[in-house]
């Protein structure tokens, strides 16, 4: 990749141009203009000269070899090209062109068949329908941009090129440094996880950011998202979040949005923050490539005024960041230097008539308290604030530190020229404290979750071969969903507790089946074609008596006939009642993206009306099943509350561990459910009282 | 108001200086500088002349009358100038001295001296510590700001003079317009009420905006906003909302804040937009100032770019908003003016290559659709973008509209020429879609509020005197809190129906009692000191039988003795016992800001644990006891789920509206809940069953 498309020795431009305006034109002039080293060949068949440089009729007749195929062809000449790309060795091409997949069905051909001679050429594929790629450091500016963005540490992807234009157009003005700027364009080959894995080890690239409107191959997204997270911050704004956003990326680009619930999980477990809009986005990913690391929560506040004072630290407490608590020490350094009416206790309030001395003192030492993670220094523009001295200072005391200084310069003309020195001394600078806060808290969230252990999936022994000949059995049936003894038996196979279960034939069997039970008991038809039994009056709990027994024997099954007359009755299942507990509910869905998607909540009215649920990509650890428990709201039920004892988490944990280990081992599950799931006090386990499961549908085998 | 501190004839600045760079100087030169076209009198004993005009040593002096006087002298000499002042008839006095309230308690006295004396000769005071008054349209800049900001729509208000100079600054380069800009300072006299009262007819301000930290007096700020924000926009940010941040508002200006649901639902109750952050302050405030109302949400987008239009079609379903659904004739009127490849449902896609004819056929087609209320044009700035002339073209075709049209020219240097060009044409401009989203969201929340009819209070007929009688001999009693036996009293006063009950003072009685009621009942000591008879055992449900009674009788009477040796013990009270139902809470709480805070929610875990409740403050009408019950999220759960009756939600509202009527007709109940509230299935009611009052001490009486 690195050679392919970032830092090429050679690079052709097929479909260059001699006409200024024409993109083909612009592309060999960015290549040249921002002072790309290697060797540029423009390829043209009309044409002998392009911007100096001597001009190809075809690839094929460059005299040395050409690392990096830029195409600006008319879409239906690109098979050609491409074609010509691979007997020159071409690894790899930048296709500005568009015309393919966003185009309907013609151009997924079209694209399809560009593809195809990729493959079998070896030529890794950037686009096509895209800006190009921009690569600060090599240089080399290989797009039709309109310009080329300062060198920095950020690397940027896009699968929108009008956004590329809009933010290059913006952060050229905010002087906002990247070192990778990359349009995927409709990611026929490279994506987003490709990038990822590049830029990894890239030491240029601090930070990467992506936008993005669907993925993909979600499980790879995923393995390589969480290596790099590790090592460096990756931002994310997903848009399409909504129905109808979802829609507008269908009509537009034609990728498959997957679902929200499942992008909420893949960031959360990949470590990748989630930005809620471009200007977050970018908010987050200045002060992380600017500032070291915040390793903690607790921020110092620095103001020359209350009012923004008071707005840093109400956002502060919103995002989960706290107010540093100030040694003795620091308390009485910072009382001798500062004026008495100066509030010395956090936030550092040096007053509206503070010169640059007063945030010097105030500054140093906050920098040098233990208990300080990170400092945010407002300064609003008074009487006699020294605003570029000031900005001086923070520089000069922020360099070589190894905790994040943060500034809030509020106001435009006057803080201006401090703003450009905070800039020059890589400290970012926000308008506003929220904005402020907003960066400090990602960058809080970035360093507690690569504290965090890499997932360690547990694997427990359970019996695969029961299950696969369930499975085999209920497929050579022409069936997909199980009943009841089936997926009593699956859940055995994988260490489930479920309630002791008798299936009786006839009314003697019923009966002894109870008395070896104990009383009460519940009994449930047995029939595989009865999907929702409870809908037909098809269970009844709580049975007494062995007389209660024979009368419902018969009233169950005559129910049973009556809802579908040729239903096949296996009988009756005679099963030991679960005592009362929390009723619990955990699902699986395959996302179409990312696969199995694991939910756990409170069963009933918690899961139903108040959708108080949460969700993650199988396979989970035993950390992120605790961490699905601990994070729904109605979490503290399970804690216990009004003298009840704490319900079996550890149960309900394990529960949330085989069934995940059950969806990997089986991707045909593509819907199963425990609901419920009782669960009772510490010690005691849980029980899975009802489960449902449904099968893929068997691949077409010829 | 208007003649004291916005209109004036005359101006004193008292306390004028002759040096550039003291603030004396600073307020004499802005009033010149700026165009005031009054008469203009620096007081200062030791000038002749200050900036060319002649000083006078005393305002005593000034030969013609004067309205208003600017004061900078140090604040022990403030009590002498005002009562000078007054002599002088001035009408009112900006007063920029600090060194009062914010400053301790000799700050506090000389606060309160200079006051007297205000009120004494009917001086207006604006501050003291403030930053001064900007009136753009007479013109008039009395401050020492260092600059002065445009014309335009935005009345500005903030208690902190720091973000006056912060936003002044920044507000500059934006070239946002304010009709007035007052900085509050403490608040002595002039405070947030006043000035939106001044604000309400004066046609210059076109919306209100307002920076908070506490409000002195919340109802009367709650009955001034309601009629105001019937005629325009006002938005607040209220800051000092978390814990942390209110003690750093005590710790700067001493003012009080008041809970922050009580604000929340003060706001909500007046129509008054919150914005959670001054960025969001600014965005909201100019497309207010702007554009024409929003009379609905049925937006309609045009982009020339997929991705932003994605992210600007997730932000509104996000923001309650709705992509407008276009007539079948805009439809036909789009096709032919675009391309095959654009999208011509919403959001309208001109495609990359659009040049300002496309926009011009698509925005004039989605202004006219009957089924759009309002068009976001979104243009990024790609190789062919016209963006001067797009941007003449909207704001042509949208002068004189009754829809308004919010531009997001995303980027900066190469939008910048058409952003300044929106800016003429009074099209608000905003970066990336979100914020251009926010903008239109808070214009929907607006119209929607004004819709909304202005609350009538209901009253019921009950009977004040008895519990004017109750209250009286509790206080008289030295109690500040009620028996259960008073406190059904004061229900049965207000017509909220309790379970029928009886105090027997002995066995045989209670025996009577439960024969008469009718088995189950409910027992409970009777004892006006203990409060949480329950903790003891003192309360028994479901008591079936006369000789369960007999015993619970003395087993009753035995614990509260023994939990209190001289308790008072009136006997047991036998209760009917009310039949299942849902159980509410409802409850009231008095805030120190703005009075009476009514609560609703479910009871037990939905309250405990959920913390699912809501507030307004008193009186309310029964369209906001209406919206109280709607809003919990397990409203669901009074609707009715799984086949349950829904509950009887006009019980509720009843009962919420006498509760709130009962608070308002007597101010000493600081503290009452009803939990729970047992409600019943529609049509048959709720009934109070446990209930709970806590009076105020008697004012003193000396």
């Amino acid at each position: 990749m690195q050679r392919a498309f970032f830092n090429p020795q050679s690079v052709a431009v097929i479909g260059a141009a001699r006409e200024p305006g024409k993109l083909g034109y612009g592309v060999v002039d960015n290549i040249l203009r921002y002072g790309y080293c290697g060797k540029v060949y423009p390829i043209n068949p009309k044409a002998d000269e392009i911007l100096g440089l001597p001009a190809y009729a075809s690839i094929l007749q460059v005299p040395g070899p050409v690392d990096t195929a830029v195409i600006v062809v008319p879409n239906r000449f690109v098979p050609q090209v491409m074609e010509e790309c691979g007997q020159k060795g071409v690894r790899g091409a930048i296709i500005i062109s568009a015309g393919f997949r966003e185009a309907g069905i013609d151009g997924i051909r079209l694209e399809h068949q560009v593809m195809e001679i990729a493959k079998k050429h070896h030529i890794r594929v950037i686009g096509p329908n895209c800006l190009g790629v921009i690569s600060t450091f090599t240089p080399l500016n290989a797009s039709f941009a309109a310009g080329m963005p300062p060198r920095g540490g950020i690397a940027f992807m896009s699968q929108s090129g009008a956004l590329c234009t809009a933010i290059l157009d913006w952060a050229l003005s905010q002087g906002i440094g990247f070192s990778h700027f990359v349009s995927l364009g409709n990611k026929a080959d490279v994506n987003e996880a490709d990038l990822l894995e590049s830029w990894k080890d890239d030491k240029d690239a601090r930070v990467i950011i992506v936008y993005m409107e669907g993925l993909n191959d979600g499980r790879r997204f995923i393995e390589i998202a969480r290596e790099v997270t590790r090592i460096k911050p990756v931002i994310a704004v997903k848009s399409g979040n909504t129905a109808a956003g979802s829609r507008a990326v269908s009509s537009h680009t034609g990728s498959l949005a997957g679902s929200e619930r499942a992008y909420e999980a893949a960031f959360r477990q990949t470590g990748v923050l989630r930005a809620d809009s471009i200007e977050h986005l970018f908010d987050y990913s200045v002060a992380f490539a600017y500032q070291p690391p915040l390793r903690g929560r607790n921020i110092a506040i620095v103001t020359n005024a209350g009012g923004p004072g008071i707005m840093a630290t109400d956002a502060l407490e919103q995002g989960g960041l706290k107010l540093a608590t100030f040694t003795s020490e620091t308390i009485e350094t910072l009382r001798p230097g500062l004026p008495a009416a100066a509030n010395i206790y956090n936030p550092i309030d040096v007053i509206g008539d503070a010169l640059a001395d007063r945030y010097e003192h105030a500054l140093k030492s906050a920098l040098a308290d233990p208990n300080v993670n990170g400092v945010l220094v407002i300064l609003t523009p008074q009487v006699y604030t020294q605003v570029e001295e000031t900005a001086e200072i923070i520089g000069r005391l922020a360099a070589g530190q190894d905790k994040p200084v943060i500034g809030c310069f509020m106001g435009e003309q006057r803080v201006g020229p401090g703003v450009k020195i905070l800039n020059k001394h890589q400290i970012p600078n926000y308008t506003f404290p929220e904005r402020a806060v907003g960066a400090l808290r990602a960058m809080a969230d970035y360093w507690e979750s690569r504290q965090t252990e890499p997932p360690k999936y547990e694997r427990f022994e359970v019996d695969q071969q029961t299950v696969r000949k369930v499975f085999d059995r209920v497929r050579s049936e022409g069936r997909l969903t199980l009943g009841d003894a089936e997926s009593r038996e699956i859940m055995q196979a994988y260490g489930l507790r479920i309630p002791r279960s008798i299936l009786a034939k006839n009314v003697d069997e019923a009966i002894a089946a109870a008395e070896s039970i104990g009383f009460p008991v519940v009994m449930k038809i047995a029939s595989p074609d009865i999907l929702h039994k409870s809908d037909i009056g098809g269970v009844r709990v709580n049975v007494r008596d062995s007389d209660q027994v024979r009368d419902l024997f018969d009233l169950l099954v005559y129910r049973a006939q009556r809802y579908m007359e040729d239903a096949r009755i296996w009988g009756v299942l005679v099963q030991e009642m679960a005592p009362k507990g929390k009723e619990i509910i955990i699902g699986v869905n395959r996302d179409p993206q990312f696969g199995p998607l694991l939910m756990f909540g409170l069963g009933g009215i918690y899961v139903e009306v108040l959708k108080d649920v949460t969700f993650r990509i199988a396979p989970v650890s035993r950390q992120e099943a605790s961490s699905m428990i601990e994070e729904i709201r109605a979490y503290h039920l399970l804690r216990g509350v009004r003298g009840e004892p704490p319900s079996d988490v550890q149960a309900i944990a394990d529960t949330l561990l085989r069934i995940s280990q059950m969806v990997m081992d089986f991707p045909e599950i593509v819907e199963m459910d425990i609901n419920p799931l009782v669960v009772y006090e510490t010690g005691k386990g849980a029980i899975a009282v009802d489960m449902r499961f449904v099968l893929k549908e068997k691949e077409s085998e010829g």
